[in-house]
């Protein structure tokens, strides 16, 4: 274990923590934390309809083109690190061994802050259920007779990034986090996606957007903070605070 | 305007902000806030049972009676000031040019936070009415057109304070903050509210029970930040942040 | 005041108790109960259509038309007492004069408990309003300051009753009253009301399906008990018991 | 009364409409319907933020002002007609006789479909105001006492258009309309707000996104229709229809 | 494949297409739709209680007493196929392979709608799952990694049908359908279910109330258009259309 | 069976069912139910912090201790019955059997009554998982073709228990149960707990505070009923009455 702080982002498949959380990452790294990104799977099936298209490609050549395309992404981001668990996607299915692996992650990185997906998705339940697996595998690793002797897991806020449809997926951000100085490494990122270009205009817009949201609640035309870039997130758990 | 930071604590009666929000306001000018305090009514008809059951009092009376002890109990938290309104309560009621009084308090206070009660509140409509009428005026002070020259309101945080039946309300808590050290201050504003001793332990054990919370979204057992007493608080608007 | 056990139904226009607690009021009354109706409009201008399509009425002619239909479907409940407050009604609105008056009607009958229209309603704002007055004027009958000397009220159970299209008022009984030795009274009241025969017919089918969801939720092909008729309601508050 | 179709639009202040609705307004016009504007504000005091901290203008200089650009706007999306009512912003209050004015402009005009705001806005109250005087007219306007002999309302749709936070206002749209083939009308109806610049790339970015989610919604990378540019709304109401 | 356009019903139990969506099935089938009806299982264990009753009969027996039933209720109704995939009820239990055989269906019919179960139902948690299982199937359809070279599936909508206590499951209609002109279809599906005949005039009643909405929602007493008998619907995702 | 009224508490770890709905077994025990309480896990993982820092306990000894301590508070409460299932605990999973292995619980105990956690617990995951358990077992067991033969189930209602955070779990009580006579009994139950003596103060303050509200709502100042100690719970299904 590191001195740093760290965090630990949990994507469903290996697109998902560019888009919706890699300001986050990349702000973080440069204030020092170590940031670890886990995709549960490759996407392969469901995410990378480009290739299948195109055609050729067995489902190992997809599965490593994607990887290829995220270890990239990572790497623009400045990622720590970044785990592959490769559980299959469409559906993304877990078993108790599954959960006991990012247990052991968990353990392993202990995070300051968790990120992954919206609680609801009736577009891809692959996603809602990446959270589901996020929330039951931080309860065990808190837990002091799974692995006895192990140091056990805080109570680390669990972030759920932005989704494609936020409304659809009764997402609601409490959270503003101005990514201006890390935008180029985002940007970067995202055009590592080759797969999806498709959407990267919508996720700049996104960015750009959620910036105005960061101006207008931190004070609008009486003196908002300056942001051009922002990403939103919710909270699953309440602060601790010593001041409002 | 002071150079210090402000908050504005806007309670429905005069013991309103005792309960629920006495802790914020001795910490945070503990911490070198000026806090504000603006009781909409004394609560003379609807929270004055024990002397209207006593009997000989006029209405006059009862007010001047709730207000003295409202003063002693901002004293006791060190409150920066309390401002009376006089609204009347059972019903508490407020035309345009009460909402422009309480704008005018808002822009002279200019408050970095705001505080008022929970959003639904279908034993006491006066409550919601309180919130409905925060978020309003501060709606108004935001207005360059309001009273043009005036300097404009920002974006403060509006918090909402803990409830007493908080479920019933739909009241959920996502800060809890730690009062501790301002304790032993509260619980001498709760001893100025002498109409109402009824409800003196009920929000002792909130205090003990909310600093349980505190401790179990700090770490829990794993290591969870000391707190003895606290106070639990809903914000209305998404925070601005630079690191999660 | 009586010693018997009393209710007060509240309802926005002159019909509405009819269709939605006629069997409430007529079962309280055969077990004891003495029901007061209060009617805060005739419902004169929005819910006499029949007649201003015949035409050839005055408005005055309308309400005593209305008041007619409602004091006839009153006795045909059997109901104690039916009170008329002629408040207007698309739009209702009630002053706080309008309220004090309310409020006395509600000191004066004591209920055990009280019965009123659905918190929301985007199809008929007279009836939320009506809600919204019950809440706010049952708070104000408990206050000991509002005319000193005066019984103050106790906290009675405020059921909604069923509105007319449920899911788009998000209304969710969770209590069904078995109205079947009533029904004969109900079906007479509801042909009373001459001007909506086209309500009729939807009515008594509201009224069988509830009793089969009665069936269902008291053990259903198990052994439910029976019940040919039956009603929904909503609790705004929690229920007191001494047993599960 | 025309043969044609008609839409009537419930903008709380000037400018409302072009930012939430322009496009459908136009869209709309393009189809043979007939679109109303009303304006309940001018936005005068909280939405004219450049004009006062320019300073020099009275109250009805910026109301004239902004009431130019309004009908500016209105004239780029080839409306039908604009209406004001200025009953005052911040906060917008609306008494008995100005909603008799709204609903003479609603018979006069006999929509088929109205729209209006978000139905809950923490920001901005004049907003979520403006919808519940949407649905009270509405209900009134249907009344066939009120003004008998006058042709009562039917049952419209109303649709309540995109709020500049989705998820902070509870909004979620059921609906995507392709407004591309008149994007350069909407375009041209934003830029005629020269006193709220700052948002015009941001209600771009939201058409583009908007039309994201009407090509994924209308099947996606497996062969959902082209959009450049779509709005959102919410529906209040169900559909009545003879095929799904 | 055929070139008409058709439609899905994921039905958990055996009967649960005829109370619920029948006359949708027989609407769609007579404007040129083909109607698929999937049972996940046959109600056997659950929904069978008066051949349980009357005993004597195996497992087995009471499948195929259940299947010739809904055979023939889905003769009734014109449907183009109904397929038995025999999944077990009470609890109804799907491993990846039975999602697989549902991914199958799903692809080879193609469906402009799908039609499933509420999201939530307390009484029978088989309803929501075959829901779930809808929702995930869906999304695998579509995904051009799952047997490549199939066609994928576009992006219908999922419309949820009325269970059988609306408000308990948080079912809300946005979508009211006249059945009018094959109701007598629908009553002869619904007599086919010899095994309940205690919901045939339950659901008959609810056909004639939604056809109450029906009218009401497209007019009322201004002028709604005429239908007897209706079926609600509450969609899943989001509408693209051309025009409001 | 019994003649005697019953009620089944379905707790995911061995102490879950003190703290929640002690007051409710010994209660229920002194009323003449029968009451059984079913221990889906010891909590041997994830609820015995105390013994593992502690060390040298093997798992099936933490099993044993926490097994005597539910023992030893099942027998200060007077309960009738306490089973273990030791489906483990953090994550709790039950197949398939497991589910069998209750229903067939549930068929012998006939339960009037049933009580268990609160539907959605994002600290806990085994808490929302027995819920649904619970909800999916009592279902098998009204089937009649689950074991042909034995006595299903009626409709007994299911008790949603106090969660730790009841804000957090989305828990809202709607009834209050008096359990002063009794609390006695609670309290020497939880005094068996040794492993999480932090939690006892913490559920004094929760049973006063509840007593608070039983008296606020059976009337309050005006008259409450008396309750020193008292336990709230949320209601799944509708009740079915013969008065209000």
């Amino acid at each position: 274990m590191s001195d740093k702080k760290t965090a630990l982002v949990i994507s469903a498949h290996a697109a998902d923590f560019v888009w919706r959380a890699g300001g986050a990452i990349a702000l973080h790294q440069d204030k020092g934390y170590e940031v670890t990104i886990a995709c549960l799977s490759y996407g392969e099936r469901g995410e990378s309809a480009k290739l299948w298209k195109q055609g050729g490609f067995s489902l190992e050549e997809v599965k490593a083109t994607r990887r290829a395309e995220a270890e990239a992404a990572a790497a623009a981001l400045g990622a720590h690190d970044i785990q592959f668990f490769d559980f299959g996607d469409y559906p993304l299915e877990i078993d108790t061994n599954g959960k006991y692996q990012i247990v052991d992650l968990i353990r392993s990185v202990q995070p300051n802050i968790m990120l992954s997906h919206s609680k609801w998705d009736p577009y891809n339940s692959d996603h809602m259920f990446a959270t589901q697996i996020a929330i039951e595998c931080r309860m065990i690793a808190q837990a002091w007779g799974h692995k006895p002797g192990e140091q056990v897991l805080g109570a680390p806020q669990l972030y759920l990034f932005e989704p494609h449809q936020t409304e659809q997926m009764g997402w609601k951000p409490d959270v503003f986090l101005d990514i201006s100085s890390v935008w180029e490494k985002k940007w970067a990122a995202i055009q590592c996606m080759q797969g999806q270009e498709h959407l990267w205009s919508f996720y700049k817009n996104v960015a750009e957007n959620r910036a105005n949201h960061f101006r207008r609640n931190s004070g609008g035309q009486a003196g908002g903070k300056s942001a051009k870039y922002a990403e939103g997130f919710q909270s699953m758990y309440p602060r601790c605070v010593d001041e409002l």
